[in-house]
């Protein structure tokens, strides 16, 4: 068999520091010149491994602040009827939601769709934030139908969307289609999460229906490609 | 409102070319030369350009032969209990498997693991790479139970696992434990899918049990990022 070229023998001795906890999760990697020097090779070769590390979700860049041993994947499990800051706080983790837009308009092509209304009916559409210990994971666009839940713009949507629903309209959540697929990171999405436009991520798309059949929800989630791991259980 | 750059111009103006059918799906794009001509522009840009398409799951490389559009991703619905030909000949497809390789010994740590068997044990380790319309897609790396399964190894690996444990042996499929994370794909995965180290990748790992609750079967099925979109529904 041929010897892995260079940079990918410099990946494996990486990976082996962040194994053994001599680089622990989260911790800030030594600047590139050092570690150049180290082992004893060039930037260029080393930016390779480096890349490679980070496509394989161990490291992440900062803006301007270099390289980090990225954290575990938070667990999400769709079949478990769990918020955000429930799952993340269960894990260990902190939690954090930034609400960054709230405003009626036309839903999307897709979000219509969704929903099963009519292309360019109105609805709510928030966009928000979410953090895990601090570093921005997840964009988040919801689109609702507000035709049915009247005054429900003027409440809080930093907390969890469904519990509201409960609190103030009594509504039950009765089902969930989700959707799933690998992409890349682009314009709005990766510049809220502080990325280069092309980055790995993962889509999440959820429609979520009330017991009378309504869907009432749209969401689309924009993942870190680094940050997120799902589990479903599946009874045959 | 700053213009985009013009790769991402650009960018947008090919989706049109996808989008409209004038690049159908599974088509062949023109050579770079000819690309970067019609769109007064230089090769380097036009690259810039097609790469954050690739990113995106719209176009891919095929070695030596040029930039392709993708092929619509499949959809794979974990809650139904379908074959993987099952589901992409349901979907107008073509699905092939072919066994790369079946032989006896030591789980990996994963694999034991998930198997609930000590570290090293021997299992039947079966390597199948799966192509979609003549596409290598996704590569499957599958760890079994033969100590359970005798003569497990003697038969066909090119169709259906379950179909033979249940005509074989009469065993029944009856929970599934799924983990899906992107990934990049590397080493033996990217080789054997024909695409660079680093390459976007979906990992979906599977641990299925019999009806007696034995961890009877463990799978890594590495996925290119462009081909694949999961469909998971949620009574709650």
């Amino acid at each position: 068999m041929p010897e892995n070229p260079f940079y990918l023998q410099l990946r494996d001795r990486l990976v082996t520091l962040i194994e053994t906890g001599e680089l622990p999760p989260a911790s800030r990697l030594p600047g590139e010149r050092l570690l150049a020097e180290r082992f004893a090779t060039t930037r260029v070769t080393l930016r390779q491994a480096l890349t490679q590390l980070e496509s394989e979700g161990l490291i992440h860049r900062r803006n301007r602040r270099g390289w980090f041993v990225s954290p575990r994947r938070v667990e999400y499990s769709p079949n478990h009827d769990q918020s955000f800051d429930q799952y993340v706080s269960a894990q260990g983790r902190h939690p954090q939601t930034e609400v960054l837009d709230v405003r009626r308009q036309p839903a999307t092509a897709e979000a219509a769709q969704a929903l099963g209304i009519a292309c360019g009916q109105v609805t709510l559409h928030v966009k928000r934030r979410r953090y895990i210990d601090g570093r921005a994971v997840l964009l988040e666009r919801i689109w609702l139908r507000d035709d049915l839940l009247p005054g429900l713009a003027e409440g809080d949507f930093s907390t969890s969307l469904w519990q509201r629903l409960w609190e103030e309209y009594g509504l039950v959540l009765a089902r969930k289609s989700l959707r799933l697929y690998p992409t890349a990171l682009t314009g709005d999405e990766a510049e809220a999460l502080g990325v280069h436009s092309g980055c790995a991520g993962l889509c999440v798309t959820r429609v979520t229906h009330d017991r009378e059949g309504r869907a009432l929800e749209y969401d689309e989630d924009y993942w870190l490609h680094d940050a997120i791991c799902l589990r479903v259980e599946v009874a045959m």
